[in-house]
């Protein structure tokens, strides 16, 4: 019988849960419950009353009835190093974090279907070693891809460099299994690629940050292996003429583009710095960066000459001022190093106030004009650190703390500028929250920009599947009337 | 004010209509309503109070608002080209069919964005070309794409012969314009790759048959022009060895394979008598065939040589019988009219009882064998015409009339063969409505098919959304419950 959750002390909470799902399922010591409440930055810091660890589906099923018992609500968690605080319980004793890490078996692989099953709890870069191991690619890739967990990446619809040819983490996704918030199973885990049997549910609970259910394994879809990867790092005089660049390369080597990241100088040169990359002849002088690659799973299809072509006539053109191919895996690694550097570069080069943000392709020279004027307006010493997914339109449009002005000074206008830029990208139809999702920290910023009937729309779907807003309250949907 | 709908006639409902929208948009006399009130195989016959043919969508946010102050329900209708009863009303005096073919414009094109956005009337022809007059691609192909209008393809997610390389309907649409139950209209016209702000309202009304909301624009992706096509008629041994083959072009030619269609003995002939189409250097004797297209904007891609190449090797390896390279547009026109041809000819040899499945493609070889010994053990006489896009594991199972059995008499048995089939499909992890929806013909035959859970969700769903089931019921979801 469920006790009356109101009689009971959280230790007698404490205890129910221990007994239901077992001790090894039920992490109650500060110290061991610490890493789940704290990410990796510090940020969104939270309590929580305790951290349930299920092995498997029907032990999630059992969790989650057992915190409606309870009446606790249910952060869950895979690998926790989310941007937005999306896995961070917040500061109430009623919240029970739920990880999902123990959940981290590749249930099957199906090379003539092309398709992976893994269970949510499943590094990135696991899922991604089985794929290879069966002679196939999980496009799926992030600079977090060693730590990151499935389960995080289909809660948050993932994006990363290859979206560009693959789609983000959604595109990937077949089915589903979900344990929803009454403790039922949804078993979803099709992996057919045309299916008209019933609503989209699967798209539903992917990005839907935890609110829905608890997504606990996934069937994806698995590509050839590339067998012809071509590199290079190519200085650009502006934004309008990258994405010309981009779409001759599309154009000329048959739509093999897979990565396309655009980089400001200051990103370049960051990112330079944290990895230590050499220059690789690449004059750092140049206002825009882009890093291309080309990738086919034909060895013969010679995207060497088709990229070296192609770069030539684009410098004739006037859309490349230099540009250098690299001519081995190691020099290709030393590229990627550059972009995949920036994060950490920025780090070290002090605070950023940061967005997230995406644009239709064509309005981002535009965009990135009238940005760069409305943030100097404010203070021409702030420096921007721009760089994305260009082909996407996903831009992480970052502003670096001025020299010489104190962090918190900095900081404290964090909402200001937020505000600003936000504007602008929702004028011109643009999304603020691009690929890193809403989570803690974008959840009220959506009441300001997003349409009113959407949030309705939300709120609707929220209640009928949650009636009583037990799973990740106050993540990606605004408002207290939940 | 709304009046109280219980208290007025049929005709009064009717003058209201008229008085509030407009005697334009109402249709009211049984010769103008008729093409809209059956489809055009004459199944699925039925009445309707009237036939509302809003012109823009206030228009229809309107007449929605108005029906809901009648009690009157709504059937939305696009091309009527359906094949499942989707947009047929049901035989009840308080439906009104709803036609979009009036919104037929194409808003706006954005060619450096790569996506168009049109009104939910457009035919689908009409889409395609306005792509191609930007020098893009539009890939959605089907047989009725002169006739079907693109409200419809995205209400039943629409599939056909592109998906492979391309996606469903879903996966090429960005945003949604919908009008609610209640009137309120959702503007998510975004053309964002990226946007992770909220719940995938998308992709939840895309394939929901018009029972969430009505469709009335859409944003989809564009893609670069083919510039070197290539085209096969391959005669193959069996269905493994289809896949194989199809494994191996894709690897091959840098996974340009934009169509795979699979035909039986039966589906072959019957294509090609109702094309008039000639041999084309292939034997007719052969168990399976394949038709395959390879395509790439790149004009320079030598898939001609590629595909010879494959195909040589494939021969070597046992998986062809024989083939032929269509050797200019014309012969390629002619090896597409046998496939376009199958259901015409299929007409023409008796009635049909037809299975839409799809399954892991790993499982198709065994399906096949299953199911024919299946139909073979309840009748020898069954003539088995198979076809389908078998890159997306999507069968078209279709069984032909005797020589010598009444029609009514084989028709008579539609249920049982469809439980047969369904069953297989099921057991072995299938779909038994793969692209051309649920709507009335399956809407039933879910209940036997469909997890409870998911028949819950999908309820819970439908109620938050449509609380009064006022948009098209009965179909899609079943259930005399809402």
């Amino acid at each position: 019988m469920a006790p009356s959750s109101d009689a009971l002390s959280p230790d007698a909470k404490r205890r129910h849960l221990v007994k239901h799902l077992g001790p090894e399922a039920v992490i109650l010591s500060g110290d061991a419950m610490a890493p789940y409440l704290a990410e990796w930055r510090g940020r969104f810091p939270g309590r929580a009353l305790a951290v349930l660890c299920p092995a498997d589906t029907r032990a999630v099923s059992r969790a989650v009835a057992c915190c409606a018992d309870l009446g606790l609500a249910i952060v869950p968690q895979s690998g926790n190093t989310g941007l937005v605080g999306g896995g961070s319980p917040q500061d109430d004793a009623d919240q029970v974090v739920l990880s999902l890490e123990r959940m981290d078996r590749v249930r099957a692989i199906d090379p003539e279907n092309n398709t992976l099953t893994v269970e949510a709890g499943c590094r990135l870069v696991d899922v991604q070693r089985a794929a290879r191991d069966a002679d196939r690619l999980f496009p799926l890739s992030l600079p977090s891809e060693a730590q990151c967990r499935i389960g995080g990446n289909l809660g948050s619809n993932a994006g990363g460099t290859n979206v560009l040819r693959y789609g983000n983490t959604r595109e990937l996704a077949l089915g589903l299994e979900v344990v929803l918030a009454d403790g039922q199973v949804w078993s979803g885990l099709t992996g057919l690629r045309k299916d008209n049997s019933g609503l989209d549910l699967r798209d539903l609970f992917i990005g839907s940050e935890g609110t829905l259910g608890i997504i606990t394994a996934a069937v994806f879809r698995l590509y050839p292996l590339p067998r012809d990867v071509q590199t290079a790092l190519v200085a650009v005089p502006d934004p309008a003429r990258a994405i010309a660049l981009l779409r001759r390369l599309q154009a000329d080597s048959g739509d093999t583009v897979t990565a396309c990241e655009l980089m400001n100088t200051l990103a370049l040169e960051l990112g330079r710095q944290q990895a230590g990359a050499a220059a690789g002849g690449i004059p750092d002088t140049a206002p825009w960066y882009l890093l291309v690659e080309l990738a086919s799973p034909n060895p013969h299809a010679g995207l060497r000459e088709v990229l070296a072509h192609s770069l030539a006539e684009a410098q004739a053109a006037g859309e490349v001022n230099k540009s250098v191919v690299a001519v081995d895996p190691d020099q290709r690694q030393q590229l990627w190093s550059i972009r995949e550097g920036i994060p950490g570069g920025q780090s070290q080069a002090g605070a950023s106030i940061k967005h997230d943000i995406s644009l239709p392709i064509s309005r981002l020279p535009d965009f990135l004009a009238q940005a760069a004027e409305r943030v100097r307006a404010e203070d021409p010493r702030v420096r921007l650190c721009t760089f994305g997914h260009v082909g996407d339109g996903n831009l992480h449009f970052n502003l670096s703390q001025p020299e010489g002005m104190a962090r918190d000074a900095f900081l404290a206008q964090w909402t200001r500028y937020n505000d600003l830029i936000h504007d602008l990208v929702t004028g011109m139809g643009g999304s603020i929250a691009a690929e890193h999702g809403v989570g803690l920290l974008k959840a009220e910023a959506l009441r300001r920009h997003k349409d009113p009937v959407e949030l309705d729309l939300m709120r609707r779907i929220k209640q009928a599947l949650d009636p009583e807003n037990r799973l990740n309250p106050g993540k990606l949907i605004p408002g207290d009337e939940l």
